[in-house]
């Protein structure tokens, strides 16, 4: 199974409003309530490519008991023959598991996202946490996606701590994460980081993506896939560079294309595909994600259709290991 | 005690962000929850006034069991000597209560607003609210208090019933709410309503206070409270018609000011204090709700410095009874 770590889970919450004005009141004309959090949506995703994954992180209070009802629920319907493809083992905390609000302005189609902070993490609750990461880490864990932001209270550091333990453990381990807690996680070393141009950016201070990457590198990754938005991805391994984008222009929602993506890159790791297919397979998710109509979930149709079409390219030759 | 009764009660959330952005996406800094509704708000400040009432209305789900929880230790912390003043007679329902998001921009200082429409309400969960509403009529009721909007699922001449239950039951009772639920409340002869400007000219046609409160009489009302924003309060009873406001201008922040101006009404009945001072008490506890840094809550210091300086002025003769 592949273990996706969220420790700022969140109940995200999207409001659909015939059109959103500052200042005024609005009477929100339809709630849907989901299971949010980058790890979340990964295994979610996961799921639907039929890949068994189990998700860890925080989640406490109401709004944590409401997130894991809905986590539940989604499992039992996705499974097939009733096998849940989700496992929880999201640790308890004391406090409230965040919300995030995305109102959806229908006049316009544009989504205005307010984001929770997400409880304060006690040293202990922490220490909880790490004991049963290394444990979960024992265990038949073929890849582990370390996602999102941290809430108030976890170490800067964290991501540093979970790439050395999931190294020690010899599971090849992905981080898709921002700011100072990607700097100091690409210290540890991971295998894989998944930043978007404009954090590829902000860690290196390269704008250019292929020399970005290449800088991401000395500073620890060993591997890096940039999300580029409508120029696709960018993919620095150590065995070679590609770049790949599907042949169309987009419209629709990225919400979640990049955790899309991030399950694409997973589910090639755990079959063992080579670079170039892992990387098609992630920008078709991402494009298939783009176009759904809910947003974070990806259209099979599109997904299947688009992936054939999808074309990789050598970006360079490989760079001296 | 006085009965408020709150069909469509709500969790509030303030989400105070930077600056509000359409299309945006915004890191909340901070979060608050309280009960909201415009009946548990009026609650609230008959407890700050040391009155007791009891609350009814619709509660369930996830959101609910959070409010009623904050209700709990709401009334707690306020009540003298461990004495709460504020009861829970919510009747419980499956589905979930809504919640309200205001979203405070701090650089204006405006407040957006989102509202839920709230659960559906079965026709078993309606007959089973109005067989505790007559229960609770039966008691020690000084006053009853209609509040708001109606929830998906409520009779839209709901409050036609519930105005006509008090009035058998002999209780006095004062309806605030807008568009058709009050329309058709009006027609029941409720002894006080409280509209606002806008909401009196919608079920009027008339634009000019005191024509159209005297339009609303015609309809049904014994007496009109109308708020009438900056300009204070208009109140047109069958023993005489009086304005009354603050002897400066407010800025703050409106919300809550209406329901304070319904508490305002409630505890001067209770007392039985003459109609010019009950007018005085809702207009102080309403500069005093808009002059309060928190939403929805009175400054104590306010409202009792505010109170003395309120000029009430006969509005014209008594009309022809």
């Amino acid at each position: 199974m592949i273990l996706t770590v969220t420790l700022n889970a969140a109940l995200d919450l999207t409001y659909r409003v015939p059109h959103l004005v500052p200042h005024a009141s609005h009477r929100v004309r339809e709630v849907t309530e989901r299971p949010g959090g980058k790890g979340l949506n990964v295994a979610r995703v996961l799921a639907a490519l039929g890949l068994p994954s189990t998700v860890t992180g925080f989640a406490g209070g109401e709004t944590g008991r409401v997130l894991r009802a809905l986590l539940a629920a989604d499992a039992e319907a996705a499974g097939p023959d009733g096998r849940a493809l989700v496992t929880d083992a999201l640790v308890t905390v004391a406090g409230n598991t965040r919300r995030t609000v995305g109102v959806v302005d229908e006049t316009t189609g544009d989504t205005t996202q307010l984001n929770e902070p997400g409880p304060h993490i006690t040293p202990d609750e922490w220490e909880t946490f790490l004991a049963a990461y290394r444990e979960l880490l024992d265990g038949q864990v073929r890849a582990v996606a370390l996602c999102g932001s941290l809430p108030p209270g976890v170490p800067v550091g964290a991501y540093a701590t979970l790439v050395r333990e999931a190294r020690t453990a010899r599971v090849p381990v992905l981080l898709d994460t921002s700011g100072e807690p990607l700097r100091r996680g690409l210290a540890a070393r991971p295998d894989i980081i998944k930043p978007n141009a404009e954090e590829l950016a902000g860690i290196t201070g390269t704008a250019e993506p292929l020399r970005a990457a290449r800088a991401a590198q000395r500073r620890g990754a060993h591997t890096v896939a940039a999300s580029l938005g409508a120029d696709g991805m960018l993919l620095v391994t150590p065995d070679g560079a590609w770049s790949a984008a599907v042949p169309e222009r987009l419209t629709g929602n990225p919400t979640g294309a990049g955790d899309s993506a991030v399950a694409g890159l997973l589910s090639g790791l755990a079959e063992g595909l080579p670079w170039p297919d892992r990387l098609a397979r992630a920008v078709a998710l991402s494009a298939a994600t783009v176009r759904s109509p809910v947003a974070g979930e990806f259209d099979e149709e599109t997904y299947t259709g688009m992936l054939p079409a999808v074309r990789v390219r050598p970006s360079e030759a490989p760079s001296a290991p």
